[in-house]
């Protein structure tokens, strides 16, 4: 049996009775029943996931940056020459990005994964090197990739997943770099939500009009011959190196029974892929924000998640999720500390 | 001349040249221009308060949590009994509250300011005993507070910011507890927004139609008798002690330069009085969510405020803002650690 065929195999729901059990303890917490909105949410989520109440609340968060290349790139759909993409790895390494800058304000570590940069990429401590090939095919001609190489990528996700719960991360985060890769989310979001092209494609860094244009046309050409009824085939169809290895990373985390936060509209284009592939592993995902990218919200919908921000964010690197990480801590941290109306001697309504 | 007129004349505006600086050093950062939205807005307003940038990453946040009892408590306008504020205060000095829990996550300090509870309260290590009078009378009924102690309550606010900057915080945070407060801020919001009581009335913690009703009529009686055109006025005939230590704390964050963080909708209708009396002060205000309480967005609308959190909380206690609170720093974090396009030999578009 195949890795991903394992790990789809061992994800098991959260736990239903951690969850009724956080439900009901928030309503004896010393605040009115459901005042803290969402979060009371979360911490329901968060002990379904640690299968008991309260669930611990998680100190050792991690973040993986994905990152690959795009054949799409040709096409002209954004004015960014690709080699950013490997520049941008570098930036990652030197600690020098915003993902960087704002996974040490929240006390996370990142970890950069090689998935299929299009350049040889120098050692660097942070730096994993799991490339699957030098960037995709180009999606608007054919198959961006073979299923055999989206397969790699997706297990290759898996094994990051695995590999830094088992070095102790107790939270995961996604991250994403790929010059030209919100072209293949927006591909990936309109084969698995059946949404037009039109309404899930934007301007990912600021493109202007005429590119903008060009791009939809693009995902307009690539939806055209897709067979969207098997989810690997859509992924290896138009999808890139790093939304494969996001999808596998969200299934790994899931089989580990570890939450994650998803940043923006790569991660949220990986998480449909690795929903039709296995449902279940919803459970253990949280959705970091909601990115300016109208794909981001159609995704979210299609999924059934509410986005703890909404800062009109639409960078990537996994941004909006590690900005999250100290809302998903305080969600379970609230149901291990705060008194109930008994234990603090507070009178009810 | 009082410590309120002191307080209003030393307020200056944010320095302008600094939030230009921070705005073209945004532009020169890895990421394309606008990437991180809202939060390069954040940073620029924080190198404007500090009147450098980079500006500083704010790391010792406090959070002020004033307390006072409402003689609108008499309307029957909420069902929990009014001890309840007394016996929430005794949960904060035991660190056992919601507010507790979140300053703990964000490395926060929580001081309780009694400025008006009805009951005498015992001594704690961070309780401060600053009670203008047992509770305000009824709103409903007449003045709630007179002008001296709608002063005295201002003039405590603007001490205690003061106080917290001195033992060396860089970062403020308001709180508020009191049984019927939502009533109050209401007839503020009302008052100085100029809109229909039934349009920023709201359920507060969480109450019936029936309430609801007998709420919305306390507000359009108070009012129908209400001058609106001298904001020291409004504040003492439906405020609360706590609505105007708040205002008191946010025009003495200002003149002391430092930024402070906004909770809910008892925090915002206090803002509408600062700002009413100082409209400088607000350039040192960050809203850190927006409550479900309607008044709450009709408030920050009036003030031009963005907020950065919407999780549907309806709590106070300075939850919200708290949960805010690492939003700012990394705002902040951004403008000083991330490497430039130069710097880090990454390609432009």
């Amino acid at each position: 049996m195949s890795l991903l065929s394992e790990t789809v195999v061992a994800v098991r729901p959260a736990c239903q009775r951690a969850v009724e059990e956080a439900d009901a303890r928030q309503a004896r917490l010393t605040k009115p029943p459901g005042a803290m909105g969402q979060l009371e949410d979360l911490g329901a989520q968060l002990a379904g996931i640690a299968r008991t109440c309260p669930p611990p609340v998680p100190s050792r968060p991690a973040v993986a940056v994905f990152a690959g290349d795009h054949g799409v790139h040709a096409q002209g759909v954004t004015p960014w020459p690709q080699e950013v993409t490997a520049q941008m790895v570098a930036n990652f390494a030197a600690g020098g990005a915003v993902v960087n800058a704002l996974a040490r304000q929240v006390g996370a570590s990142v970890t950069v994964v090689d998935v299929g940069v299009a350049a040889d990429l120098p050692d660097a401590p942070n730096l994993w090197h799991r490339k699957v090939a030098r960037g995709t095919r180009d999606l608007a001609e054919g198959p961006a990739m073979t299923r055999e190489q989206a397969q790699q990528a997706l297990e290759t996700g898996i094994a990051v997943a695995g590999e830094l719960v088992d070095g102790g991360a107790d939270l995961l985060v996604t991250g994403d770099m790929g010059i030209a890769n919100t072209t293949a989310s927006a591909a990936l979001i309109a084969a698995l939500t059946r949404s037009e092209p039109a309404e899930v494609t934007g301007r990912g860094t600021g493109i202007d009009d005429a590119t903008l244009q060009r791009k939809t046309a693009v995902v307009e050409r690539a939806l055209n011959r897709l067979d969207r009824s098997e989810p690997l085939t859509v992924l290896a169809e138009v999808g890139g190196f790093e939304h494969a290895a996001l999808a596998g990373f969200l299934l790994g985390s899931a089989a580990r029974r570890v939450p994650v936060v998803l940043d923006g509209v790569i991660a949220v284009s990986a998480a449909l892929v690795a929903s039709a592939l296995c449902p279940d592993a919803a459970d253990y995902w949280v959705a970091g924000h909601v990115s300016v990218e109208p794909g981001a919200r159609a995704a979210l919908d299609h999924l059934g998640m509410e986005p703890l921000l909404d800062l009109h964010l639409r960078l990537g690197e996994g941004s909006g999720a590690v900005l999250a990480v100290p809302l998903v801590q305080s969600a379970a941290r609230l149901l291990s500390e705060v008194a109930t109306f008994d234990s603090a001697g507070v009178s009810g309504a």
